[in-house]
């Protein structure tokens, strides 16, 4: 690999120096705010017209906003415990958060993805990644719960991730930490040469969307940052960027930005299913967890997965190529033809576009410029189709609006740029407040990009908000495309920290939306589904309560006959069959969060009683008139006491 | 008591019935509608006129939203552990979630309620109550963060709770679910006569807020539902509904609805304070938590309390009084004034308005109709202003806007009305959309509210935003009230179930705002306050690593001699001074949430490693251009291995 040295400290010093600057919206409301105003107005009774599902970074999340309202309407619980429903404390959802570490109540969400058919958006799931400990979740788009998460051996900082293959044939996971594979006791200074970074291809069920991981191919040990599928003529090809092809495992922020040129990896997977569907590639032991949830029983079920088949991409000829990208790239954006894959070299004012007509032809006529670990480097001059002379700073992300223009947030300079496929132009730029790092345009990582708003999700907040202490929410910035410029219209703040987000025409979604649980389909083994069900059963210090509620109603509401040192499951099931007739379940002192319970639905909480006495419980869900009065007591004896195990059931 | 059989099967009729009925709204927009967009348009660049706290209800937490627009700022962590920023997973925070039952990461937080000075607003403080496992929380409105948490004993339901007398001087937490006090092992069936509803009069220092209880008044065993101070010529007093004057313990929905009248309580607390000042009532063991948070140290330490000061109301002559209050009062709201004490029968259609002046008459004219345990039952015609004809059904909650109006929630004629204290008419009445539970107009629990907007809290969601599966947030509806009618201007969703929220002018609150952390003042027994600080000390299978972080760099970032079976403590100091720059923790597999960390700030995350090999950490906040170069590893070998403890400090 060629090295060139490359000062990097001006640009560090710029990277201090963002300004809180010029806010052209500061000035008093005129004519263009009331437009502007009417823009995002969603009167009442009114709705959205997109949806917008946001990543929740550090929450762990996925939250639902729509556009252009910039208006939240749920967070969906996915790597993260979430108090407010009960996710991650109930029997019934533990199991979610299962992984080979044990159970991990929280994690960090990156890139959401809405599946794909024909290369469009087709609403069915949205899948996003869990960075930290390296898994893939696919979200139900019907009833916007998190149906499965699939833990990725072999991987760590599992960044390059969760995009999709245009019909939704496989979702990557790529590895940003390169480690050990397997995982061993060695010096961390010998990471060079020595460690991998796994590039996981997990296919999905057409049918019914289940994950499994098809193959992982076994990469040189670089950091792979991001990844977009190719799509049309690309479709078969998936794209990762990579840094830190130095191979740095100490002070990265200088160690790792000496290469002036990192790669982008071109992956045939194609290639590679071929090669594995015809025994190719190597099982290995692993470990890691497959939690499915099912609306049936509503309960997800963990399994521990023991091998994985993993790939050597030296030994599939034609798989893997590199190319050339300057400045340590970020983001890897394909456009909606499939023509061209843009690099954002994050330290550079520039972006690199290359051509995948003109690496297929490099390729053919092998025009390399050496190998890094068996993988051949495609010559730079050969595959680059042009470079934007941005005249901004630290470019990031891309997006597309399907109407040959292309929009590209430049982090330092912090502002966003529109230019032209093809010709490269600047066509126009609009400051952002502050610091952008993602934007989406709804279907913009699709063949059909819907290029009426792009989101701008902002890293720096600062004073756009009334202020709230040390600790703010990020902001995202809402402007209209749909003229020849882009045009400022909305600051909306957004939940954890958006690392991309994925938008779709409401139409797509909600028509399908479920709106409640068929009671009569209720397949849980615990389900209380006639109140003449209801009862309190004794095995040994377990005491189960098969518990049914209803408007404004416990079935049974007194309980005697629990003693300190027993473990109460209540399994309680929501008899309503009403669209938003949730109610809820909390019982004084128990260590646990409270239940949420959607009509039809059987959750379970566990309360371990410590003191004796008569102890309430009561419904935490505003229902009815009459909720206040929707309450029951239990009565906890001492450990060694005989009072017998009774319940009332309304007589 | 008196008892009049009443049949509610009507009323139970009327609240499965409500109607998802016309909706205005969903004509295209005209004039009025840019009109209104305009209203609540903040345009980028600038901010919003009030704060909104709303409180979280079965999120456990409390959400800062802005008004007009309806943006959400903040959730701040009170009750419920919070995975998106470590809340009651950092071993600083753990101790705030502490109680007699032991660690609870959850609750019910209710109603949200802003210090005063002279009945005015003062916004140094904002407190809340945890309905389920009984605790008082207060947070600092400087940080935006939770500044302690007291629980209190012999409660359940905190629900009638955390409303502050006009100076401050007390938070108030009642009962809503009577049980016996002490606790001990009694038939539930025993209920009436044997249990109690305590009532907690907890002191705020006026420096540091810090809280203590009082005393408790130890009352009949009916539940307690809602309450709020005397104010003015009325400071002095606080007011509580009960329900279930019956004292039903089962079916309540139809046994607590026997009585034609319920009451208000009317508790003389300066009495009360004057009595156990000269030495009255009875100190009782008891077993509760105090939590506080130093801003100092950045550390929650909890401590437990082993007796609590009880009153019996019947040695207090003067002190406690009934006011009976037709059908099941809810609401109990004080006018500006402190003249008129408004009983919200839910399950009436009339709003019983009770006078201050008459009840110190009626007291003084010992005008009694008869005694519940004791306590003196003034004479309802003796006591009562005036009855509002509202025409609705079922009101809940009543606001002042400081002009002499009153605006009333109606659940289940899903409605706000607007009437006037005096003369008791109906002036305007508007439809929400569905079934109004509070509502807020900023200050309205004061001297001064401030009356530009009214915020109607929903408790069904339905069709008024894009839909979200089952599972939908809350909705809020945003009236203008600066003209003589309402005006329906708005509608946004809010998280959790909103009960009650506390309104205040942004002024009043965002130039105390804090920004960051002083590093130099940072206490913190484990903090790094110099990078040449950064060290890693083994004690036992203890390891503490003392790291600090600025952009871009963990020091250390490369730790080795680490062993499975460690208890690996990370203690790590942001060592950014600037506004909004917070740097994230994450360790790969850790049983554990991430740490985010403010500038000057110091947290611990605890990690133990369950398997051999080279695992990363990285900083979770893209905080700079090279925010993905901010990583590290550490070496875990084999419990039994000899690896020297070694780490790199960027040599």
């Amino acid at each position: 690999m060629r090295k060139i040295k490359y000062s990097i400290l001006s640009l560090l010093g710029l990277v201090m120096v963002f300004t809180s600057c010029n806010d052209s919206g500061k000035k008093s409301r005129g004519a263009l705010a009331s437009n502007n105003a009417e823009k995002v107005y969603v009167a009442p009774g009114e709705q959205d017209e997109f949806y917008a599902f946001m990543s929740g970074g550090y929450s762990g999340n996925l939250t639902v906003y729509g556009l252009p309202s910039g208006r939240m309407f749920k967070e969906i619980p996915v790597f993260s415990q979430f108090a407010t429903n009960g996710y991650g404390y109930s029997e019934e959802t533990k199991p979610m958060l299962n992984t080979s570490f044990g159970f991990v109540p929280w994690d960090d969400s990156h890139h959401p993805d809405i599946s794909q058919t024909n290369g469009e958006l087709d609403g069915r799931w949205i899948f996003i990644n869990g960075n930290n400990t390296p898994r893939i979740a696919r979200i139900d788009l019907k009833t916007f719960e998190t149906a499965e998460i699939i833990e990725v051996p072999n991987s760590a900082g599992n960044h390059s991730s969760s995009f999709i293959t245009e019909n939704t044939e496989y979702v990557v996971a790529g590895t940003r930490f390169s480690v050990p594979v397997p995982q061993r006791d060695m010096p961390i200074n010998e990471y060079k040469g020595n460690f991998k970074g796994a590039l996981s291809f997990i296919s999905v069920d057409p049918e019914d969307g289940e994950m499994d991981i098809k193959f992982q191919i076994l990469m040189p040990g670089f950091n792979y940052d991001l990844s977009h599928p190719g799509r049309g003529k690309s479709h078969g090809w998936f794209f990762f960027t990579t840094y830190n092809t130095e191979e740095a495992n100490s002070l990265l922020e200088v160690n790792a930005s000496q290469n002036d040129k990192d790669f982008i990896a071109a992956i045939n997977w194609k290639k590679i299913e071929e090669y594995v569907n015809n025994g190719g590639g190597t099982k290995i032991p692993a470990n890691y967890a497959h939690n499915i949830y099912s609306d049936e029983d509503h309960t997800a079920v963990s399994t521990m997965k023991k091998e994985v088949l993993t790939v050597d991409p030296t030994k599939v000829p034609g798989a893997v190529y590199f190319l050339p990208t300057p400045k340590s790239p970020h983001g890897c954006d394909v456009d909606p033809t499939g023509s061209y894959i843009i690099g954002n070299g994050k330290l550079s004012a520039d972006l690199t576009v290359h051509s995948f007509d003109k690496m297929l032809a490099a390729i053919e006529g092998k025009k390399f410029d050496g190998e890094a670990y068996g993988i051949p480097i495609l010559k730079f001059e050969d595959v680059l189709a042009g470079t934007v002379k941005s005249g901004g700073l630290g470019p990031l992300h891309t997006e597309f609006d399907g109407e040959g223009n292309a929009y590209t947030t430049f982090f330092i300079s912090s502002e966003v740029v529109m230019w032209k496929l093809g010709t490269w132009e600047v066509v126009d730029r609009k400051p952002t407040y502050y610091s952008v790092g993602h934007l989406m345009i709804p279907g913009g990582n699709s063949r059909k990009p819907f290029g009426k708003y792009v989101v701008a999700m902002n890293k720096i907040t600062k004073d756009r908000y009334l202020p709230t202490g040390p600790e703010l929410e990020h902001s995202a910035q809402l402007y209209d495309i749909s003229g020849d410029k882009m045009e400022l219209i909305y600051d909306f703040p957004t939940h954890g920290e958006p690392h991309y987000a994925a938008g779709i025409p409401a139409e797509l979604i909600a028509p399908k939306s479920q709106k409640i649980y068929k009671l009569a389909e209720n397949k849980h083994p615990r389900a209380t589904l006639g109140v003449n069900d209801a009862r309190v059963e004794r095995d040994g210090n377990e005491v189960h309560v098969y518990m049914a509620m209803i408007r404004s109603h416990f079935t049974p509401d007194n309980i005697e006959g629990i003693k300190v040192g027993d473990k109460v499951y209540f399994h309680i099931t929501n008899h309503e069959q009403d669209f938003d007739v949730p109610h809820g379940f909390a019982m004084i002192g128990a260590n646990n969060s409270e239940l949420l319970i959607m009509p039809g639905q059987t959750k379970t909480l566990v309360w371990e009683p410590k003191q004796v006495g008569v102890w309430p419980f009561y419904c935490t869900d505003f229902c009815s008139a009459l909720h206040q009065e929707m309450q029951g007591y239990v009565r906890v004896s001492p450990t060694n006491s005989n009072v017998d195990l009774t319940w009332s059931l309304g007589e």
